[in-house]
């Protein structure tokens, strides 16, 4: 497995662990606006969400095994991104993105968002899904009054 | 089961079908800042999720039976808002909320976006959770390079 050596923006390497609706959406995302982006899963798969368009690289294994980090290359990305199902596995990987290897960037989704306040004693940006819908929502249904006023 | 009588936001009333992480924050989240509150789902044990503090209705029953949705008072409704973990039996109660009882403000959440379309058609407004939160980490995974310049 190689780096990429294309379309670089600004040098940007994001690895993202789990390639669940929410990962392969972010992949697309990134891949789609040239970024480089891997992509890590220990079902192979779970690869098959990403769109046939996706110009990144896919990696099959656990990323709580740091050669699997180690094998995508961790000490070069600029951001991890941690959004399998599983919110100890997403802490587990964060903590080792940051306090062991040192990146900039990292972020975790988070189900259980009572527990967001450890992340950000570790320096580790939170997404929980539930609670964005639920603000977007609001936001929504406020434009009911609004269009009313 | 009566009708909400204090702390009227707006007269408004909304009502929420499905009471999984979604709809039992939203449900918080529009109880807290006043609004009137009516949850609905299969499950009566769904409704441990919400807050201790949930101050709005909650109704055990089928959302896709029109018996339940006329016990819920839908025709009062300003807002429905379906967040089931099922497309179709979010577009259906959607469908039925736009269609039959002329609900000013329908919005259902979407785990399939390539269906958004569908929906639009219908004049029922979709929130899709992971592509909301790829955007949102994209967002933040831009700060690196905006910290950076």
């Amino acid at each position: 497995m190689g780096l990429f050596t294309g379309k670089t923006k600004n040098h940007d390497y994001i690895i993202i662990i789990g390639c669940g609706r929410l990962g392969a959406n972010l992949a697309d995302t990134l891949s789609d606006s040239g970024g480089n982006v891997l992509i890590i899963d220990y079902n192979k798969d779970s690869f098959r969400k990403l769109s046939p368009s996706f110009g990144g690289l896919t990696l099959t294994g656990d990323a709580t095994d740091i050669d699997v980090l180690h094998e995508a290359q961790i000490e070069k990305a600029t951001g991890v991104v941690s959004v399998t199902n599983n919110d100890n596995t997403n802490i587990m990987v964060a903590q080792l993105a940051k306090e062991l290897f040192n990146i900039q960037r990292v972020i975790a989704r988070l189900y259980d968002h009572e527990r967001e306040c450890v992340y950000r004693e570790f320096g580790i940006d939170t997404i929980c899904p539930a609670v964005l819908s639920a603000k977007e929502i609001s936001k929504l249904l406020d434009g009911i009054y609004k269009e009313e006023i």
